[in-house]
C-alpha cells in the first residue's frame, strides 16, 4: 500500500481512528467527486471557495478566468491546499454528543504552477472534463485559441494528503442502548435527474451515449 | 430588501451577475444545507475543513472538540469565514468554454467567540440541532455536564457575507448552436434514503415522526 509521509500539516488529530493516507483510497475519494473546496489567504484571513477539478495520477487541474485572486493569489505563494468531501449519512444517536454523518473527506496539499503550454492547456482540460463526465470532450466542438488564452489553467502537484472516513452505524454509550429514542442512520446520496435537453439542435437529437451512462450511473 | 454592505472582503469580482448580497437569498441557502467549509491559516497556508453549522439570525453555531485545532485558530484570530455550496446540475453546453454547473453558494465573514456559559451552550446545541433536523432535539437523552465540557462550541457573527447562483439553461456563442452536439443539463440533488434502525431498542420501534418527515422533505 502506497501512503503520503505524515507532517504536522497532514496529520490527523482528532479521530484518527477514522484516518487514512493511503493513495489509492484517497484518489477514489477524488474520483467519486468533482468539486472540491480551495482556500486561499487575502487581507490575512482564510477564504474558501468551491471550484471544479480534474485529476490524472498526483496532479490535480483547476481553471479559472485570467483574473482569478484566488488562482492569482495561489500561484504567488506557489502553494495550495483543497478539501473534498462526500456525506454518505445522518447518523442519528440516542445522545447529541454521539450525532455524527457518515463521510469521506480528503484533504490535499501541494504545489501549484500555471500551465501556459497550449497543448498542455488543452491535455489538462481534457482531463478536467473527462473527471466531470467521460466521453463528453470528444463531441464538442473545438476551442477557439481566445477562448485557451482567456482560461486561467493550474495545476496542483499533489505531495501530500489525508483521509477522514466514518462508514460505520450508531456509537452510543452502551448504558443509553435501551432508552427509548429510536437511532439509526438516515443514508445521503447525491444523485442526478433526467437530462433536459437544451433549446436549439438537441431537440428531437437522441440523448448521446456518454449522457445516458452518466445518467445510469448517478441516478438513485 | 435587506443587504450586506460590499467591501474588498466580500465582493463578488468574477461573475457579478450571478451575485447577491440579499440578507434573506443567503438565509435560504445556509438554511438549505448544513455542511460549510471553514478556513483557517495554519503554517501560513490555507487549509478547509467540512463542518456541521446551525444558523440563528445572524449566528452561525460550530462545535467539535476541546482541542479542535482549526476552532481554536480561529478564536485566537477572532475572525472567520464559512463557505456552502449546492450542486443543482451540470450545465453541457456545445463548447468547453461554456461548460458550467448550476449552483447556489454562499461565502461568509464574521467575528467569532467561544461560548463558555452552560445554559447558552445548551441553546446553541439545539439550533444547531434542529438545523439538521427538526424536532430531533426534544427526544434525545439531555446531555451530561461532562459532555458539555468536552464540547467546544463556538459563535460565528455573520458581518458580511456575499452569494452566487446560476440557475439558468445553457449559454453558448450563437454561432455555436446548430452544431451536432447535444447541449443541456443534468440536475443534481442531494436525497435521503430510508431510515436504517441501529441494534438495539429501534428494533419493532415505530419511526418517529421527525425522522419520517426528514425523510418525505428530502427524499427524490
Amino acid at each position: 500500500m502506497k501512503e503520503y509521509s505524515k507532517s504536522k500539516l497532514n496529520r490527523v488529530k482528532r479521530g484518527q481512528n477514522r484516518a487514512t493516507y493511503d493513495v489509492e483510497k484517497i484518489n477514489s475519494i477524488l474520483d467519486a467527486g468533482f468539486i472540491g473546496y480551495v482556500s486561499y489567504v487575502y487581507q490575512e484571513q482564510a477564504i474558501t471557495l468551491p471550484m471544479a477539478y480534474g485529476r490524472k495520477d498526483d496532479k490535480i487541474y483547476l481553471h479559472g478566468s485570467q483574473a482569478n485572486r484566488m488562482l492569482l493569489t495561489l500561484l504567488e505563494t506557489g502553494k495550495i491546499s483543497m478539501t473534498v468531501m462526500h456525506l454518505d449519512a445522518l447518523v442519528l444517536a440516542r445522545s447529541g454528543l454521539h450525532h455524527s454523518v457518515n463521510y469521506r473527506s480528503v484533504t490535499l496539499f501541494g504545489s501549484v504552477k500555471k500551465i501556459t503550454d497550449d497543448t498542455e492547456k488543452d491535455a489538462a482540460l481534457f482531463c478536467f472534463m473527462e473527471h466531470m463526465m467521460k466521453g463528453r470532450w470528444d463531441g464538442i466542438r473545438d476551442m477557439h485559441k481566445q477562448e485557451l488564452d482567456r482560461t486561467l489553467v493550474v495545476e496542483m502537484t499533489i505531495e501530500t494528503a489525508s483521509a477522514k472516513v466514518r462508514d460505520v452505524g450508531v456509537g452510543d454509550e452502551p448504558e443509553d442502548y435501551n432508552l427509548d429514542v429510536w437511532a439509526g442512520l438516515i443514508p445521503i446520496k447525491q444523485v442526478a435527474e433526467f437530462p433536459i435537453p437544451d433549446e436549439g439542435k438537441p431537440k428531437g437529437m437522441e440523448i448521446p451515449k456518454h449522457i445516458m451512462d452518466y445518467y445510469e450511473q448517478h441516478k438513485q
